[in-house]
């Protein structure tokens, strides 16, 4: 592993399959960077490329956001997947830097939506450049995506990442919908996370699949269905973790505000767990704080309090490790190497964050 | 013309041509909806088909934008360019409603950005469902364009509706950059109006060329040169004269409020054009009004009369007129027939509309 960190020659796939420290979850991601390094530094290229405009605000703005410390977590799906699959093209680079201009899309719009100020340790651009802003270069920055896949002209392709665009779309607005409303569900809120989350995860390591299927049409059909149920698990769990740190990390290592989605109203798992196991006094309290929306500054800490007092936290990052241990068996028809370990570290990583 | 009216079997081109009634600009718009009947209302069926999700704010609040008496006419520019250059399929159709898409998430983020309150005479949809449903109900159709492009399959039609995204997106940033900015000169305002209308018109009627190309492929290259660059010049005429009449017009057959560009400190021509004639105490005026966005209740008023005192209206008009010729002369490559003229004659409609 130490050697793969020093002696960055990783353009071809590596064996060190043997190495495996899943108990560390920086190491999984660090190793991930590692392998698809050369990749990744083409992607960040075809990135800057083409956010380039003639209106300066847009690549001011999508600099910011892009270079701002993101994990390339969804890029790398399309990466390794493309990689572990023995694909040796180039078009898995502009899919990945494809997949990360919808993610940032998302984003921008999103801190626009929640009124959020602060993302990964950062200002949110909303706050620096105001929700206009915002809101017209992510659709900047969606559409240079969707150029980005047309120039790579493959129509299933487009086909999987523009379905997912509207999928992701369709949970946001299933999010904002279910918001303050006490009556959700663990399975409303799966259907959010599958949707808002889980669907690019699921696109991008599809499409990674499809690239190299492309060229080499005699892989088996059931790696790239895997690879889809891979990245559509993997999302769930990743989500579901992020939605435990909000009641559970701690600022400083989330790089984002603690207690945004309960100032949100959001009806993410925890609340959802806690609500059905709330007596009737406990009911009263959420009814106010997130049915009514209607918080003193003391109530989040109520809020974490009923929660460890019912378990909901562990319970949610339990359900999170169903999640990762399913994507991992998705990972089954993938040929042993290199970057199938990788990307079974990655899903132990999701579940493993700080906390 | 009448018959054409009470006689709705349109499905093929009809020889009108000598019934041209230019100086009526209803007349335009009637005639070409009467064409395209056929293919508007199989539009139409797409689009609410294609609004359907189980997320029910979707389609409700995407009903009221598409039901909400728009006049088509970018979906109806690619109508009758497929329809003028002969062709007899149906994917003419779902890029129509794709265009219609993408114009309608514009429009959404639109009111959101510019905070609008009235549009075609009736409440925005941030005012109705709220900022956060307008964006992601934006991105939803954005992404159901793309999901519809790409059922057609034609990665050419693709590139151009692409491309026109990310135009139009840059052309907002532009707009956005722009306001308050005095130093704005026709040069900038003409990019502005050629990114984020004259764009889209441009695409809608290639891409109507473009289909029929690829069924007929003996049709002369320059036909789809020649509907692109009228789409191009219409679409200025046609913002042209939207900006003159944000100072001109009168509300009730505006449909939205006059005034709103003043508010806004937009630099639209009007104000770019007084602002250079204006004498020093008018500058003054400028700067506080626009430059600022200091407004009193009366500044509109002055605003408008100084805009008369210089003729800049007049002026404003006499540039869509000068667009609107050169969009007509671009349709000489056209067969001639009713498309060919209900073209025409929409070029006299864009600056011949109330005023």
């Amino acid at each position: 592993m130490e050697g793969t960190l020093t002696k960055p020659d990783l353009s071809g796939p590596r064996e060190i399959a043997n190495q495996n420290d899943a108990a560390s979850p920086d190491t999984a991601i660090v190793r991930l960077k590692a392998l698809v390094r050369a990749d990744l530094t083409a992607v960040n290229d075809e990135i800057v490329e083409r956010m380039a405009s003639h209106v300066p605000m847009i690549p001011a703005l999508a600099a910011h956001l892009v270079e701002s410390g993101g994990k390339r977590l969804r890029p790398m799906l399309t990466l390794a997947a493309a990689r572990a699959c023995g694909y040796d093209g180039a078009d898995h680079v502009r899919l990945a830097a494809a997949v990360e201009f919808i993610h940032t899309a998302t984003l921008l719009h999103d801190d626009v939506v929640d009124e959020s100020v602060l993302r990964r340790g950062s200002a949110t651009a909303n706050v620096i450049w105001g929700n206009q802003a915002s809101v017209l270069v992510g659709d900047f920055l969606f559409s240079r995506a969707f150029e980005l896949m047309v120039d790579v002209g493959d129509l299933k392709v487009l086909q999987v990442l523009s379905r997912a665009s509207s999928v992701i779309a369709e949970g946001e607005v299933m999010q904002l919908a279910a918001q303050k409303d006490l009556s959700s569900t663990l399975e409303t809120y799966l259907k959010v996370v599958e949707s808002k989350t889980a669907a690019l995860f699921a696109a991008a390591a599809q499409v990674g699949a499809l690239v190299a299927l492309r060229q080499d049409s005699g892989q088996a059909p059931e790696i790239e269905v895997g690879l889809r149920a891979y990245g559509r698990n993997l999302g769930v769990a990743y989500q579901l973790v992020d939605d435990a740190l909000d009641y559970s990390g701690r600022q400083a290592s989330l790089g984002k505000s603690v207690g945004d989605d309960f100032r949100e109203s959001k009806m993410t798992l925890p609340v959802v767990l806690a609500f059905a196991r709330a007596g009737d006094e406990e009911k009263a309290f959420w009814r106010r704080a997130i049915g009514e929306g209607r918080q003193t500054d003391s109530d989040f800490d109520e809020a974490v309090a009923l929660m460890e007092r019912h378990g909901v936290i562990a319970e949610t990052f339990a359900y999170a490790k169903r999640y990762a241990s399913r994507a991992k068996s998705d990972l089954e028809a993938l040929p042993d190497g290199a970057y199938r370990q990788a990307l079974l570290d990655i899903a132990d990583f999701s579940v493993a964050r700080a906390h």
